[in-house]
């Protein structure tokens, strides 16, 4: 008997088979004593949709009319599940992200929960209600619709647990877990039964794709308990959590690969105090995000500067650094998207200095390039071709988890 | 220079093409130095798509889930027309039914307009910008949103007209005006330049489906002048008007045709005072609206009473009276819904009585059967079997308007 957020992605209410599924899961889970919040996606494609239609009529649409554009998806499958719900014979109302209280910044099409006015919901769950909430949008202060960004929806999820102070956080998605790889690419991925934050975080930045980054950030920092589990398997999912008992043996809780990569390399820089400043410090303020960064040692007086970006970013950040060639003084700019990421999470891993050398070892092994390399507490990733990724994963996982399951 | 409640229907926002001539309507409009407010209804079959959806799900959806879902479809075309006049390059803003303040009563799924809160639109206005609003759509007093029903749209636009004390009410349709008859069926059916509310009122409920009457009951309580128009061809509409000047010579305005009708006949009924009352205060209280109703002298001491209800009303008007069959008295209930209500409507016909005779005559020439006939200050209804109907309409309108023109 408790309180339980539950999220359902696009694709676990892509169809009315698909809505009525979800509807038997929430309708049990009330019915054995629990208070229920859902949170829901809009059905599979209908944002893509959405968008097409947008761009037929103004590829530039502000992002304020495309809020209110896209806002719509998730009402649609609320009303939808409510409806569904209602079939089943359990008292359910559905609230937009303005009844539901969702609070947001001004950054439409991005925007940040700034505070959850719950009253509605309370209210709601005082009657005994299941609440559907829409995911992945809120109003301003000017009453207008925003929307979190793509897998936003885990957020709101999230947001709503934590303001409830909700007794757990259920991410129903269509994998059943958090795997140790791809379980599409590497075929003796294990799930795990348990993973802390950090290494959820690590893993959701690095693509892992189960769950959006800014979710996890605030699971950990109001400490809301989340499961992620599959809407169509019926088994017990990943719990994520503070700390995680029962870790692995292997230091590593998983392999991951994200394609969303650019490289740029700064070629022939004066080697001159506060170069590194001028060029990140510029991107910064253009808010392009750079990821890994590596800085060598040139021929003479020189030296070379090289980082990444998410593709979308690399032309943008091209341009930039022309524009100001000048100010920075260098040779050429060289960029790359033909590149992918690929690393290995794991919370021990910064006292077993042997992890990241064993990773080393699987990619010399299967005549993979690194072109980069980039270590953090919890993780080791390198950059390697786009056409060797899926083999980087394949042989770096064989060799943490390998058909003997040992190192 | 004035202020235009523009109006547009689902056929005049149906695709891409048809939402960026809107928006050309809009912004020549807005060029010419008028402020604008657009009401917009959802694009095309989108409203019978979402309740296929609904239906799928299930058929006995509450109709507070239903609103939640129906009021997607008007978000979308505002979101998509708004976009489309940004392409275009004037200030735009699309706002939802509870931004725009359409204040209705809790019925779902039929709501009337209580009042609307204007300062958003108002405060839009000031800053220059179009304000495109979503037509048949408001939200209660619990913030729950609520439709105003099939139509509503025009009630939207009419309404905000008569808060906004707009000098024009523009509803723009896919036909160029109000019609002497269906164009469709009537080949020499012709438009006419002005009609008075009264006579819209009467066109309008008698099925011509151009304007919503509750619309045009609000237009006339408020004095909003309304022009309908079409969106696709550029010419001048119908203006409604208290007061038409340049009336017809002819005292008949229109000739329209209603399908939507069923006939119950009550036969045997004891001639009994107070009888009628019981009927009709049991169909009122059970919200079934009677039109015609018809008293005759049956044989002996009995009495029939004939009266025509909507199709959709039929069988649960029969199941009513069935159930009451011992309070009422009455030997058996004929019913039939294959028939069709043909009516002529024209300001000056009570002080014209061979409007009717004329109408009665060319039936007659016709060999078409008349079943019941209701007059009222400024028509003559009848009622024909469904297959007479549009020959019906054609000989009537041809006796008021032949070839010729005249009587």
């Amino acid at each position: 008997m408790g309180l339980i957020v539950q999220k359902f992605g696009g694709s676990s209410v892509a169809d009315s088979d698909k809505i009525r599924n979800v509807a038997r899961i929430i309708t049990e889970t009330y019915r054995r004593g629990h208070k229920v919040v859902v949170v829901l996606s809009a059905q599979g494609d209908t944002t893509d949709d959405l968008i097409a239609k947008a761009n037929e009529i103004n590829p530039k649409a502000s992002k304020r009319e495309m809020d209110m554009l896209l806002s719509t998806g998730e009402q649609i499958s609320c009303a939808l599940c409510a409806m569904a719900i209602e079939r089943l014979g359990c008292p359910v109302v559905s609230l937009t992200g303005w009844q539901a209280g969702m609070k947001t910044n001004s950054v439409y099409g991005n925007a940040a929960i700034k505070r959850i006015d719950a009253e509605r919901v309370l209210a709601e769950l005082d009657k005994n209600a299941i609440v559907i909430v829409t995911g992945f949008q809120g109003i301003n202060k000017y009453d207008d619709i925003t929307t979190l960004g793509r897998g936003g929806s885990d957020t709101s999820a999230v947001a709503l647990a934590a303001v409830l102070k909700a007794d757990l956080c259920q991410i129903y998605t269509d994998v059943d877990g958090v795997y140790t790889a791809d379980p599409r690419l590497v075929k003796d991925a294990r799930k795990l039964d348990e993973i802390t934050f950090d290494e959820m975080l690590e893993l959701a930045t690095l693509g892992a794709q189960v769950l959006h980054n800014r979710s996890v950030e605030m699971a950990k920092r109001y400490n809301v308990k989340l499961e992620v589990l599959s809407s169509f398997s019926g088994q017990p999912g990943t719990k994520v959590k503070e700390v995680a008992k029962g870790m692995e043996k292997t230091h590593v809780s998983g392999v991951a690969k994200d394609k969303n990569v650019a490289r740029l390399a700064l070629v022939g820089l004066e080697d001159e105090p506060g170069i590194a400043f001028k060029i990140f410090s510029l991107l910064a303020k253009n808010n392009i995000n750079v990821d890994i960064i590596l800085q060598s040692i040139g021929r003479e007086d020189s030296k070379d500067i090289s980082f990444t970006v998410a593709k979308d970013d690399m032309e943008s950040a091209r341009a930039l650094l022309e524009e100001n060639r000048e100010a920075i003084h260098f040779d050429r700019i060289d960029v790359s998207d033909n590149i992918a990421k690929v690393s290995i999470v794991g919370a021990g891993m910064v006292h077993n200095p042997g992890v990241a050398a064993t990773m080393f070892e699987a990619l010399f092994n299967a005549g993979i390039n690194i072109h980069m390399i980039s270590t953090s507490e919890i993780k080791v990733s390198v950059l390697v071709d786009a056409a060797d990724a899926d083999k980087a994963v394949q042989v770096v996982h064989s060799k943490f988890y390998g058909e003997i399951n040992g190192q």
